[in-house]
C-alpha cells in the first residue's frame, strides 16, 4: 500500500542526460533570514544590515550566500539522495545571483556521471545541480556525487561516465554580484580590520569558538530547507538511534563561526570542494579553523577573492587534517574549499 | 496575592448563550510561515511558493490552512481550557478565507453546550469558536467540546444543553477561496502526480516517515500561538515531570508527514472530527496514515475535494486504529477527519 | 595563530572616555518578532497586533521593547565582555523610540569608569551603551558594569573613577513614544481588565505559570542578538560542562510570563537596575513575581507610568528575595527594577 509514496531513486533509475525538475518551489523572504542567524552565529555584516550592504552598492542585504545553497540542495534530496550511503563530493559551485527577499527558488539536476561499485550493490551518482529563482535564472549551480543504492543488485551496470571536475572553479569565471563595490567598506561596522591583503597564502586561522549541538537546532535547520531525509529525524532510521545531522548545518556553522578571524569574507562566491570527513551528531561541539589556499584579485572595485580552507572538528588539534594514512582524523567532520569575496 | 492573574474558568462558570472575546490579537507575516515551515517538514507547494500560488488563481501564497486554526485556537486557551481535563473533539470547521501575511486574527467563543459529568466534579462544555481578522471577516470557525474541572463540586448542576452536531461537513458547504483554479496545476513542482481521480474511498496510504519529537520545538511550536497551557512549558505540572504535547503539534507533524503520498492535498478546507488519542511527549517518534473516507466535486475550476481520516502514531502497525474493546490503541496519537482540496 | 581573532578586551584596555563603535549592524523585521514570540510566551498585545497598536495611537506595531535592548547589548559583547567574569548592573536605561520593522540597529559605548579591584587581578568597567538606528537616532541607552579579567596582573592600576548613577530614572525623564494615547484602550483584546489606577505601591504579584527552560531555546535566543559569549554555546567553556544561560533570556522569559497580572504593562520604557542574582542552566524551571514599587503619571492622554520590580526565580517561595544575610536567595535568578507604561 506504499504505492503513492516516493521510494526515491535507486541507482539503476538514474541515466547520464537525464534532467531532473525537483519538487516544491520556495519563496524566501525576511523571515528565512532571521531564522538562518538564529541558527548559527551568523554575522557578516553585508548579510545583517541593509545600510551595510547599500554602503557595498548593493540595493539591500541579500540572504545569506549559504541559504540559496541549502534550499536548492534541499530540493534534490527526495530525487537524488533518499536511498544515498553516503554524500560524496561538491564541484563546480558558483553563486551567480545573490537571492533576494521575495524570490521563489525552484531546483533542476542534470545526471552528469554515473558508475556502478565494483561490489555491485550500489554505484556513484553525479548530478550537476541548477538553482533557479522566479525569472528562471540561474542563481547557483554545483556538481555533486553520492552513492546510491541498487534496487536490485542483480540489475546490468550501466556504461561507466565519469565526468572531468575542476578541481578548482577559475577564480576569472567567479560571478561578482552586480554593483558590488568594497572601496567605501567599513571595517569598523564589520568587526575587523583585516584586509584581503592582510592574508597570506598558506595562513591558518583558528577561529577559537565553539558550538554544541542539539537535535532542535539541527533538525529546524534541516527542515527549513525542505531537506526530508529520515536520517535527520527520525531515530529509528539508523542502527544506532541517533541522527545523523544533515552536512549542511555543520557547513553553515563552521562559516559562522569562521566570523572571528575571517569577518570580512563577506561572500561566498565559489564551492571548490567539500567532504563531510565524519558524521556529526548531537552532543558535539564544532569548532573551525581556516587556511588561505589562494587569493585571485576580481573587476569589482575594492574586491579581492579569496580561496579559503574551512575545516569543521569537534575535538582534535586546530590545522591537522589527515592522519599518517591519509585519511581524515576522526574529530574532523567537513573538509569544504570555496571562494569568497574580500574587501582589498 | 494572585487576585490579577488569571486562574481560568471553571464548569459553573459557562452559560449556553455565553460569547468570549479572546485576548491578543495577533498580525502574522511570512516570519510566521518561516517558523512553520522550520517547525514541521511542511512541503504542500501553494503554501511554499508565491508563484505556484498565483497558477493556482491566488494573488500569492497564504499562509498554510493550521496557522490559521492554531492561532484562533490558541487565544481561546486561557478562557477554555486552562482548567480542562481534557480536550475531547472539534466538529463542523470550516475555512472561510486564507490568511494573507499582514492579517490580524482575534479570535470569539459562543458556548453551545454544557453538560455536568456524572461524578459531580467536571462537566463538558462546548464552544463554537470563530476566527476574525482586521475586517471583521471570519476567517474559520470550528466547534470544541472539553472536559472541564467544577471550581466547586458542591454547585448546582446546570440544565445539560447537548448541541446536535453534524458528523461531517457537507462537501457543498466547504468554502473555496476566491479565484482557486487548478486547471493549469503543476505536479511537478507540487512533488507527486496523483490527481483526485487517482484517489479511491477506502485507499489507505503510509506515509512512512517519522520524526523524534523535541521539548524546544513542541514548546516553540505552542508558544507562536500564543497558547498559554501549563502542561506543556512547565515540567512540575504534570506527576510524571514530562511536558504533554500539545495536540495541535502533532496535528501539525501529521499533515506535513501526509505530504508524502498527498502532497496534492494542498489545501485543509473542512474538519469533521478530531480525537487526540493518547498522549505525546518528547522522544516520541511521530509516523503517519491516511484512509481515503470520500470524495466530492467543487464549483471551482478543477478542484475536486477530498475527505481524509488522518492518523498520527507513536510506533504500532500501520492503518491499525482500535482494539476489539473498540478504543484507540496506545500508539495511536491523533485521529483527525477532514476535507482537502485536490486537483482533479 | 591567533592574531586575526579576537581576545577580547582586558581590564587594562579601558580608559575613561573611550568611545567603542561596536561591529555588525542589524536590520531587524518581522521575522526577528515572530522569533521573539516563539522563543517567549509574549503576549502584550501593542507588540502583538497593527490594530491594537494603531487604536493606541502608533502607525503600527512596533518591536518588543526587549528585542532593542537585546540587540543592542548584544553587539556590545565582543567589546565588553568577552572577558567578563560577572555582569554586574544595569542603570539608567531609557527606551527613546519604539524600533519599528526595517530599522537597523548598531550600538556604541562610551566607558565612564574603572575602578581596580583590590586583588589586582580584574577590575570593574562601567560603560554608558546608547543604540542607534539607521538615522542615528538614540533608540535606547544605558548603563552596564562588568567585572573584567586583567590580561596582565602586574600591570599598573588606572585612576579609580565611579561614575555616579541614579538609582532611578527619573519618570518625568521617560519618552513616551510620539502619538502613543490609551483612552480607547481596549481591555478585553489586551487580556485583562487591571488598569494604572488598581495598582497600588507595595502589591505584589505571583505571575503563576512556568516553563523549563531548554538548550535549543536558550542558544537561539542569543544567537539572534549576536551575542558571541563562549559560555553559552560551548559545553567545554565552563568547568561543570554546563551552558551559562543568557541573563537577558531569563529577563525576556520572566518579562513575557509576568502578562499574567500585567497584561496592560504595554511598553518597557526604563531600566532603573538589574541584578542576575545566579546562574540559569537549562532544565530549571522559570517563573515569576513582581512588586509595584513606585508610579507616576505621564504627560500623554490615559498614559501612567508603573515602577515595578521583576523578579525571575527556579523555585523558592514567591516574594522571598534576599534571606537573612542580606545576599539573594539561591533561587533567585533575576531582580529587575523597570518602568513600564500602563493606561490609566
Amino acid at each position: 500500500m506504499r504505492t503513492k509514496t516516493n521510494d526515491g531513486r535507486f541507482f539503476e533509475d538514474y541515466a547520464v542526460g537525464q534532467v531532473i525538475n525537483h519538487a516544491v518551489p520556495r519563496t524566501v523572504k525576511m523571515g528565512e533570514r532571521a531564522l538562518y542567524h538564529m541558527l548559527y552565529p551568523a554575522r557578516h555584516a553585508l548579510y545583517s544590515s541593509d545600510q551595510f550592504a547599500q554602503t557595498c552598492g548593493l540595493p539591500f542585504s541579500p540572504l545569506d550566500d549559504m541559504i540559496a545553497f541549502h534550499v536548492v540542495f534541499g530540493k534534490t534530496v527526495p530525487d537524488v539522495s533518499l536511498n544515498a550511503i553516503a554524500n560524496l563530493g561538491y564541484a563546480e559551485g558558483r553563486w551567480h545571483l545573490p537571492v533576494w527577499p521575495g524570490d521563489t527558488l525552484r531546483s533542476q539536476s542534470e545526471v552528469i556521471g554515473v558508475k556502478q561499485n565494483s561490489n555491485g550493490k550500489s554505484g556513484v551518482v553525479w548530478v550537476r545541480t541548477t538553482g533557479l529563482n522566479q525569472h528562471d535564472e540561474t542563481v547557483m549551480d554545483y556538481v555533486r556525487w553520492v552513492m546510491v543504492r541498487k534496487r536490485d543488485p542483480g540489475a546490468d551496470a550501466p556504461e561507466p561516465v565519469v565526468p572531468d571536475l575542476a578541481k578548482v572553479v577559475a577564480p576569472d569565471t567567479l560571478v561578482i554580484p552586480r554593483g558590488l563595490d568594497f572601496t567605501n567598506y567599513d571595517f569598523t561596522l564589520a568587526g575587523e580590520p583585516h584586509r584581503w591583503g592582510d592574508y597570506a597564502v598558506g595562513e591558518t586561522i583558528d577561529h577559537v569558538d565553539g558550538v554544541t549541538i542539539e537535535e532542535a537546532e539541527h533538525m529546524m535547520a534541516t527542515r527549513l530547507w525542505q531537506n526530508t531525509a529520515k536520517v535527520h529525524f527520525d531515530t529509528s532510521a539508523r542502527p544506532d538511534g541517533s541522527r545523523l545531522i544533515y552536512g549542511g548545518h555543520v557547513i553553515s556553522m563552521a562559516r559562522a563561526l569562521s566570523f572571528n578571524g575571517l569577518a570580512n569574507a563577506q561572500m561566498i562566491v565559489g564551492l571548490n570542494g567539500g567532504a563531510h570527513a565524519n558524521p556529526c551528531v548531537s552532543g558535539d561541539t564544532v569548532r573551525a579553523w581556516s587556511e588561505v589556499l589562494d587569493k585571485a584579485e576580481t573587476s569589482a572595485p575594492g574586491v579581492g577573492a579569496i580561496r579559503l580552507r574551512l575545516v569543521a572538528t569537534k575535538g582534535g588539534t586546530p590545522f591537522e587534517l589527515r592522519g599518517e594514512d591519509g585519511k581524515y582524523l576522526p574529530d574532523v567532520l567537513l573538509d569544504l574549499d570555496y571562494w569568497a569575496l574580500m574587501p582589498l
